[in-house]
């Protein structure tokens, strides 16, 4: 790209203005402080400045430190304005990202949904009644809808993997303590991770070794060893057996069979595996004595503001920390035994596999059903992510094609240090794509073309809609046709799209009112995602189906509005 | 040596007999069952196996299972019978040791005094009125008495080391894990580590190595890495600031500046650090939330047995244990931060350094002292080797001289898997030697010239008394000399022998009364230590002063005896 970071920041603002997703944020930041950044940023460039992240922008999830922008980890009671920014957002600047805000997130980091938030439930960005899955839902939504480029969220029990499978995008959760947590606001300190959420493995991965390297301040934070796990020759990936499996969302059973295939296709050995040593230490991140370390991290500050327990904190997130309160340290150490053996035992069982194949989550709740259920519905969410940091793993969420529409995302679980392996084989499950019909302003050549290909789209060709569909031009800028499916219609030409899973979330939540996207009918019987129109916004709309498509149409209509 | 594993186990035996220090062991294999061991020992090495153990004896701490053997942990009540050896005990064994028997403890292995045990107080094997250090006193004491050539320990606060400074010995206590735990009664599970005595470094290290690597079983367990740290070619040695070594026993600041000077003078660079850092994390091995690793451990033994304390329950030790029953989850995670930080600023604090040298405790109480004040006592001994399990670090004591008659010993600790450089560092140290004067039986070609031998003494040369001493014929098996200063005597001929301070104990520990070891003035004015007779004794015996010797003696006495 040889986009300039401060037309990208302007970009973006616009990208976010338009959005209507203000749950997103909790702070933005100052257009003109982010611009005169991004004059900075581009001035360095232009001096022969090698900044990796240059014209790049970024949001940052808001339990970890920026400069000058208040902290307050989902809770205004919380808030305190930090002067230094988190060594993860430093060394991000420092490369040349510029941040735009704090992104909205379950509050303390603790939830899987984005819905314990009194900033509002994050929306998921494929579709609005749908969680974003949490706990770094702003992040997560932010990058999906094309906000920013990337950001950072944080991973205790699968916070920086669940949003990503939910949103269609990847989500990188780095070894524990490669990235620094300085600045981050705990929520069990000893396995939190800072991790990285972008539309590409590769740019995510980038950010994760930029900000990678001890500070001198965080004393859990670990060097790279020199020795670190590559990836075999012939990779070999285990999958859970098939019980293990159970419980799924419809269709995500098949999804997950279609990507082993895939791997198994392109010389991946793949071996089934009882992970169950896995699963019962995913139980034991809440089931047992360790939600003490978020008593230790913000219990204090619950004891003192119970007064705001339904109000500024949320009650679901406060019951889990209180309950941290009571856990002997005796228990602890039991626990901890029982841990220790279970961690054993994965290593066993995972031994000579290079990692861990799972679905990055269960299913993907509705706004409605996670607050009729509030824990049991998160709670069956973590049972492919929790074990991770308790057991020193390193874990890489990917997109993974859709199911119903909605993005479906698998993950590779491997040891620690096997971040860079972890990747390579992330690279091999290919980036599913989805087919997408075009009739209007995003048509090759049309004002909107761009962003089909910003998203990695690809043109398959010229097609027809079913004869029965009526166009007509909205009143909008740029100018738009609405396609409606209806009586006395007849063939509307367009262009059929593949476009990559993890551009689509943007895309379809980038659509303004009264379009949509919904299922067209082609002239050859196939039904494929296209734009669709409200058809109660066409009533007084001027029909134009007579010309058989949108380019026709303006091309008669150019002289008169030219 | 020549010595077979049959006449090693029974000159074991023998000596263990003749030792008078029944409260070393909790239970004493069955000799002949021993010898059956022996035995067929004896006849793999004929067969030509190779096994590095073979002809040496060794005791094992009774926390550790020996099969066949009852466990304790030094608590009757706790008894158990395994049927499995520990997998330190039966690489051991594997590697030809034969296991004599299991030593007594403080109780759960809670202490550094070796007085809390129902089993008794084990006595120091130098002065039977002081302190043998703890948790592992009999293994330490077997070993300084030469009962056995190696025993096992156990270290959490610095049971392994403490024991081996008090008793001029060799304690190695590898880095936690390199020994699997397996079959070990845990005292702070995940900070426990298998430990070896042995009045020689090499076969310290030699039973360490032979016993390390994962075993499948213990969790905690982990292999020594590939690239492990190394000597530097020139040895740089922390040392503490001079107000860290405040409050050390009278004598031992200048022993210790003798250590520091010897090393600087070979060529090893010493390096005056502050480690405040690690003074601190000593502290909060009793002083917070982790001793509730110990309730975790045995406190359900002590709850449900709380009639028996101050019986077979000992009291000190059950109050420790019963109080990690309140501390919260949330204060461990509290303490365990604070150790985190802590350890990230010792870890600076000797960046650079290949070990950090110190004396290994701080005093040596006599048994009344620490009766009449167990708690405090207790907690000044553990100033330099609380910190070094809690912080992941390899150490090792090595003696270093004695002070006012009792030995005195140092003590390196390094990083994690330093375990060799920690023992080549080790050998700079030079291994102090005491003189002795004999003049009877320990004499050249006499009957237990061997005990000076297998000491490891090297002969000075012959010397005599100044002229005021007067010698007498004991009736004893074998014959021996009484010597005694008193008017009317004249000079007596004898020999002087430098004496390795880890053998000193056993000789002087082994000496049967009316002898021991006390001052004799020589004819060139010095004095020396030396054996000397109690004047009772000799009233009635016959004076053989005017022979000049106890050889010529003999020699006149050889026609009518023999």
């Amino acid at each position: 790209m040889s986009a300039t970071a401060v037309s990208r920041v302007e970009s973006a603002y616009r990208d976010i203005e338009r959005s209507g997703r203000p749950e997103v944020w909790i702070a933005l930041r100052e257009r003109d402080a982010a611009l005169a950044e991004a004059a900075s940023v581009d001035a360095r460039v232009d001096a022969g400045e090698r900044l990796p992240l240059a014209g790049l922008v970024a949001a940052v999830k808001d339990n970890i430190d920026v400069a000058g922008l208040p902290t307050t980890a989902g809770a205004a009671s919380y808030r305190y304005l930090p002067d230094t920014d988190a060594t993860a957002v430093a060394r991000l600047r420092a490369a040349g990202a510029v941040v735009l805000g704090k992104t909205n997130l379950d509050q303390f980091a603790t939830g899987l949904v984005g819905t314990r938030s009194p900033f509002g439930a994050v929306r998921n960005a494929w579709d609005e009644s749908r969680i974003s899955g949490g706990s770094s839902s702003g992040s997560a939504v932010a990058v999906a809808l094309g906000l920013v480029d990337l950001a950072l969220g944080t991973d205790t029990a699968g916070s920086g993997r669940v949003p990503a499978a939910l949103n269609g995008i990847v989500g990188v959760k780095p070894t524990r303590g490669l990235v620094p947590t300085t600045g981050v606001v705990p929520a069990c300190r000893s396995i939190d991770v800072v991790t990285v959420f972008a539309r590409s493995r590769r740019l995510a991965s980038l950010a994760v070794g930029l900000m990678s390297g001890k500070d001198g301040i965080d004393p859990l934070a670990r060097a790279l060893p020199a020795l670190a796990p590559a990836l075999s020759p012939v990779p070999r990936v285990a999958v859970p057996l098939p019980t293990q499996l159970e419980g799924l969302a419809a269709g995500w059973k098949e999804a997950f069979a279609a990507v082993v295939a895939q791997l198994a296709a392109g010389g991946v050995e793949v071996v089934e595996t009882d992970i169950s040593p896995l699963l019962e230490a995913a139980t034991l991140l809440y089931g047992g004595a360790f939600v003490a370390e978020r008593y230790a991290a913000v219990g204090a500050h619950l004891e003192a503001n119970r007064e705001l327990i339904g109000d500024d904190l949320d009650p679901t997130v406060a019951a889990i920390v209180l309950a941290g309160a009571a856990p002997t340290a005796a228990q602890y150490y039991a626990d901890r035994e029982r841990l220790d053996v279970l961690g054993a035992q994965a290593e066993a069982a995972l031994a000579g596999v290079d990692a861990l194949l799972t679905p990055t989550t269960t299913w993907h709740p509705t706004l409605s059903e996670v607050a009729a259920d509030p824990v049991g519905a998160n709670s069956r969410m973590g049972r492919y992510t929790n074990f991770a940091n308790l057991l020193d793993k390193s874990a890489i969420s990917v997109p993974a094609g859709t199911v119903d529409g909605l993005p479906f995302g698998v993950m590779l679980t491997g040891p620690a240090f096997a971040d860079a392996a972890l990747a390579a084989l992330a690279d091999r499950i290919e980036q599913s794509e989805v087919e997408l019909l075009v009739v209007g302003a995003h048509l090759s050549g049309q004002p909107l073309n761009h962003e089909l290909r910003s998203a990695g789209a690809v043109l398959v060709g010229p097609v027809e809609t079913a004869p029965e569909y009526r166009l007509y031009e909205l009143d909008t800028v740029p100018r738009k046709p609405g396609l409606v499916r209806a009586p006395g219609g007849r063939e509307i030409s367009g262009e059929l799209w593949r476009v990559p899973v993890a551009g689509f979330g943007r895309l379809v939540a980038g659509i303004p009112a009264p379009l949509g996207i919904g299922k067209v009918l082609l002239a050859d019987g196939s039904i494929v995602p296209g734009f669709i129109c409200e058809p109660e916004a066409v009533q007084h709309a001027r029909e134009i189906t007579a010309h058989g498509g949108w380019l026709a149409w303006l091309e008669s209509s150019a002289a008169p509005v030219g």
